[in-house]
């Protein structure tokens, strides 16, 4: 279905995988563990013995999301800082998504709108917001260390780009266009170019 | 009640402070046509006699409140553009919202968040987008013009302060936590700095 599911293989995976489906193709407000059950190929009593209601399964969905999104980052630590910056920009905010990935996003959108109803949500949002500024944060210093990014405050540059990011991506969820996402990013590459890339004393 | 509903005259007017107040109060979801009946001081038959429904009122409330963000951002045009670039980004995410306000924003985030389901309100909020937008837009190149501001892509970077403040914004409401407004709005100050208000060949 994508490439986040390609390869499923324990229960737990498939319950996962079939919530995803739900979620493009319902949406937050219409998935019903019902729905997430006429995506999941296994007995449908099995969703109900694991999860109380659609509010558990989802908290545990958005965890199992940040479990391989926190892997998937960690990926590129591995590669040149520069590198992998532009590995982390094009994972969170892909220039061109495709349609499920959009439906995706929308729905991760409502479900993100809801933490002030739902702490089970916000733990997890909160806990992916610290795992991607960390991400960034280490990536500049390291770029810092090996002398090929500017000598800037991490942790605050790091905090401006996700922000930036995620208010791009936003953006483009909710009105449906991708020009707010592709204009904002051709500007935060300026801003990286000059703030960050300009590495040497005085930059 | 609040500096945006301090002086209400007409029966609209009465309408669109009880809907501020309803959805302060209960949050999008928890707001109904009953409970913002309740914050009304006039007869609420009126409210029904009006509006068929929450949603139809809401789109109107979304209107309403699009018209004055518009008269208001439009005010600063007659200063300076470096006060009013300044005045358009505390209007838009203030540093330190007050406990309503915040509330507000969270519910205006749900509101957002609907847009896939409901077209009345993607309308208003691609038209809320496209003012702000405009309105930075305009500040930059009346910058540039005044030969204040370096002479970049206005509708670029006007695009990208938009999508930065309303990221961190929107992060800050639903993780109910302000550092990440602050942080990034210290770091979009160093980006305007050095992009915008470093006028001059080269700059």
């Amino acid at each position: 279905m994508t490439e986040w599911f390609d390869s499923v293989e324990s229960t737990d995976e498939a319950i996962m995988a079939a919530t995803y489906r739900a979620l493009c193709t319902h949406g937050y407000a219409g998935t019903t563990i019902s729905r997430i059950g006429e995506e999941f190929e296994k007995s449908q009593s099995l969703l109900y013995y694991h999860y109380d209601d659609k509010d558990d399964l989802l908290a545990d969905f958005l965890t199992y999301l940040l479990d391989r999104l926190e892997a998937e980052l960690s990926d590129c630590q591995a590669t040149a800082p520069r590198e992998c910056l532009t590995s982390l920009l094009e994972k969170l905010a892909p220039r061109d998504p495709g349609e499920e990935r959009r439906q995706f996003f929308q729905a991760l959108l409502e479900m993100r709108a809801q933490t002030a109803h739902k702490p089970a949500y916000r733990d997890q949002f909160e806990r992916s917001d610290a795992v991607i500024v960390v991400e960034f944060t280490e990536t500049i210093e390291a770029g810092i260390e090996q002398g090929v990014f500017a000598d800037v405050d991490a942790e605050r540059a790091a905090e401006f780009i996700y922000s930036t990011l995620y208010g791009a991506l936003d953006r483009s969820v909710s009105l449906d266009r991708w020009d707010p996402l592709d204009r904002t990013r051709q500007e935060l590459d300026r801003y990286l170019e000059s703030h960050l890339l300009a590495a040497g004393p005085g930059a």
